[in-house]
């Protein structure tokens, strides 16, 4: 085993969400070690220029790649929508971001060729989604829709209330009825899947958490055979992030405060 | 006149809401040279740790002493909460911050005695109005509650809609029972002062940019003559920012972008 293949792999996202995406990987890759970097002093991103958009990405790539990663996987989907290609220009190592593997998820999923794709204004302003669908089936339809307030609601823990199905319907109920299939093109919103199943029973809703950690282990092809390690840094350290992480990890975790944006 | 004397009176916020502020201040003060930081580029601050609210209200007063200013406002209830000491050590200008003022309004508005106080998680954490109150009157009550869905609520234009008022009431129906006097502690609220006030007709809701304004004419005595001019600067220059800023100013505005992170 080379010097190289003993590295972790580097995981960033703007906050909490990509841990979805680390779950799916530790899952399918457990012999590998991760390391994850949260960026939840400057979080959220969706909301944000994509100047600053790929400025805060180029900082946490560049951040990871001084620890020494092996790929580098951008669980989130604003970041991903945005900087993809300048990562990959700027890291030597695979660089696999969260929207490749949704879209081709989505368009083996459709049967009416039409499909939704939610997620933050930035990420659906960029029409990253619908290029990469269009890509891989010039035929297929693609509806996006942004639903700003999702992120911040997740964030509250209000995975079934009241207020997240008000909030789902109003962004949704004129978007299912041109579609078959929604891709959750956010990191957060697989925790409210069930909510959306419950609401929509006739959906099929694509979570790219695991589509990404598939090509993840098409891109690296581990069969490490012993027990990984996981290490979980944030640029702000708040009982908030712990929460959510033990919510979404199911899992006791150890989180280490980081400075990126000082170089 | 004196150098100083012609400097502009700097004001900061996380975003967009410290303009309710700037507002108040404007009409007190006409004469006056104003220029707001808007930090929303790390915007919001109160879902964050004290060290990083810290660390960014730092950033943004010495950008601004950097500029020239003879008084700063910290027109962001968060820092106010936090930093407000920090900052007063920092410069050598007068440094007024919104709770103060807020806290005073409060005390001359109870009846009871017993004062409710809405704001971000850090904000309540902080029990800086308890405190404040408390020093004006030893006898009063203060019940705190954290809101932090309505500024997202606030930031998407969602001002008297079903979601504001069905949150609004999850937040406030209990804490009404229990004072007849409510502090906006968070520069996005005055922007759902008439849905607050039409749910809860018997309450009196304490504003502080209109208080904080008075304080601030107080610290510098301003008795100029002319016709003052405003610049408005942002670290992330988003037409999210704009729209928002033209509905509280309701005046057309001119937006500059500029970078306090890096020293």
């Amino acid at each position: 085993m080379g010097a190289m293949e003993r590295l972790p792999i580097g995981i960033f996202d703007s906050g909490v969400g990509g841990l979805t995406v680390l779950k799916s990987m530790r899952k399918l890759l457990p012999g590998e070690d991760f390391i994850y970097f949260g960026d939840t002093a400057r979080v959220p991103y969706g909301t944000k220029s994509e100047r600053t958009i790929i400025r805060y990405s180029l900082e946490n790539a560049r951040f990871l790649k001084g620890i020494g990663i092996k790929a580098l996987v951008v669980a989130c989907n604003t970041s991903s929508a945005y900087a993809i290609d300048i990562l990959k220009e700027e890291l030597e190592v695979p660089v696999i971001g969260v929207i490749k593997p949704g879209a081709s998820a989505a368009v083996r999923s459709t049967k009416s060729g039409s499909i939704g794709v939610i997620g933050t204004n930035a990420t659906i302003k960029s029409r990253a989604y619908t290029k990469e669908i269009l890509a891989l089936n010039p035929f297929a339809r693609v509806v996006g829709r942004a639903c700003p307030l999702l992120v911040p609601i997740i964030e509250e823990g209000l995975l079934n209330d009241e207020v997240t199905r008000i909030v789902i319907r109003r962004y949704l109920d004129e978007l299912v009825k041109e579609v078959d299939t929604v891709v959750l093109g956010c990191t957060h919103y697989p925790l409210i899947k069930d909510t959306l199943k419950e609401i929509y029973t006739d959906i099929n809703f694509v979570d790219s958490a695991d589509e990404t950690a598939k090509a993840v282990r098409e891109a690296i092809g581990s069969k490490r055979e012993r027990e990984g390690k996981v290490r979980i840094l944030v640029s702000d350290r708040t009982e908030r992030f712990e929460r959510i992480a033990r919510m979404i990890l199911e899992d006791e975790i150890e989180v280490e405060e980081v400075a990126v944006d000082k170089e």
